[in-house]
């Protein structure tokens, strides 16, 4: 079956026969801007299900109705592997989330430190920014974005079983092998383009679940550390063996 | 000695008690909008002499001359790695530009493929793009970006003595072990987001010097696929490990 050019995120099952309805702000997409009709085929993903090819029954301004008629692609969730990292400006921090999405990461968490700069983050906002790199990069998952919370909460409640992959601007040199790595749950923690505070370091290098590692003999920017560790991860550790 | 907070590249010498005159619009920067004047302490770089501190010998509207106080960090040339790419969006291209600087390559090559939507590449704004990460990120090395040029025309003059590390889109799958990979001048080649033509990849398999490799199980942006294939390589046979 021809992938169908449209793709739509769903909040709702999929499978074959399935009837989905579509919300006003998709019908208008679908048969407004892009002008397709009853008959047309557009492809879907709820997060969970796969990619499905549905074909639109029913087309109306203001709704529609699809129904799945293949499944185009099976679901592909990411390893379990968190990204933990401080907000920045605005279009690096957009940028994160993308990355992290097509990179392959679990779960998004937004956390403010010491010398974090942004005191805002809008969850929303990053939430959709991860629905639309899934949608556009054709990913079928797409990683949950938490609300922010204090670095200083999240570590007192951490589960020791996930280690923290610790990036650690103090430590330029060569990377550490990450070939060595333990397998299980991972979270990579980044910092805010100030690093973290002597208090916060001192309290990541005591715990038994931190990794400190070095990203190469050259200084990187939060967004470029995002990358490097969750590539590096996913080549030692993840799905990219 | 305190890291001077200002950082300029300047295209002139470096070196103890070396004079360095600033151009017009460096000595408004320095004078008019950041308020510094004769005495204050600037870090200098120009791409191959490290970083010198220098202090502010003459401030003029105008102009100002800088002296050479003593060298704050030691220059950090890259490895011989080259980066291939086709230009995108302005912004990814932007962005891919200041990964590629960041992250270690010696020179950035941007070629026209068959599918390459922009036809127009500004080679000046790109460079300016460079040195701009490269001051930021406390680079001491800039590298060249040359003019675009067709992507058939670089394979035909190719030495085939430097490798070339093929991101092929179609092999999308677990990334080959890059660990395996012959030491020596590489380039990384990185396609547009339609992918290579059927052409291009038919000579690209065909080259000795063509290494193709994949990028994991996920489909990445091509400014994605930029900062993974870096990073892979730094860590197998770069200055990373």
């Amino acid at each position: 079956m021809q992938r169908a050019k449209i793709r739509l995120y769903v909040d709702h099952p999929l499978g074959q026969g399935q009837d989905v309805p579509l919300d006003a702000a998709q019908a208008h997409y679908l048969f407004g801007v892009m002008r397709e009709g009853a008959g047309s085929h557009v492809a879907l993903f709820n997060g969970r299900d796969g990619e499905w090819t549905a074909e639109v029954t029913q087309a109306a301004k203001k709704r529609g109705m699809l129904c799945c008629v293949g499944q185009s692609a099976a679901q592909l969730d990411p390893p379990d592997l968190w990204l933990v990292f401080a907000p920045i400006k605005k279009e690096r921090t957009d940028f994160i989330v993308e990355k992290a999405t097509e990179l392959g990461c679990a779960k998004i968490l937004p956390v403010q430190t010491e010398f974090t700069n942004s005191g805002r983050f809008r969850q929303d906002r990053a939430q959709a920014h991860a629905l639309e790199a899934a949608e556009q990069c054709l990913g079928t998952y797409v990683p949950p974005v938490a609300d922010m919370q204090p670095l200083a909460k999240l570590l007192t409640d951490w589960d020791p079983a996930r280690k923290i992959l610790f990036c650690d601007e103090a430590l330029v040199g060569p990377a550490r092998t990450l070939g060595a790595l333990q397998p299980g749950p991972w979270a990579i923690l980044i910092g805010p383009e100030g690093g973290f505070s002597p208090a916060e370091r001192a309290r990541l290098h005591a715990m038994d679940a931190v990794t400190p590692v070095s990203l190469g003999p050259r200084i990187l920017r939060a967004d470029t550390a995002v990358c490097s560790a969750i590539t590096l991860w996913q080549a030692s550790l993840g799905d990219w063996r």
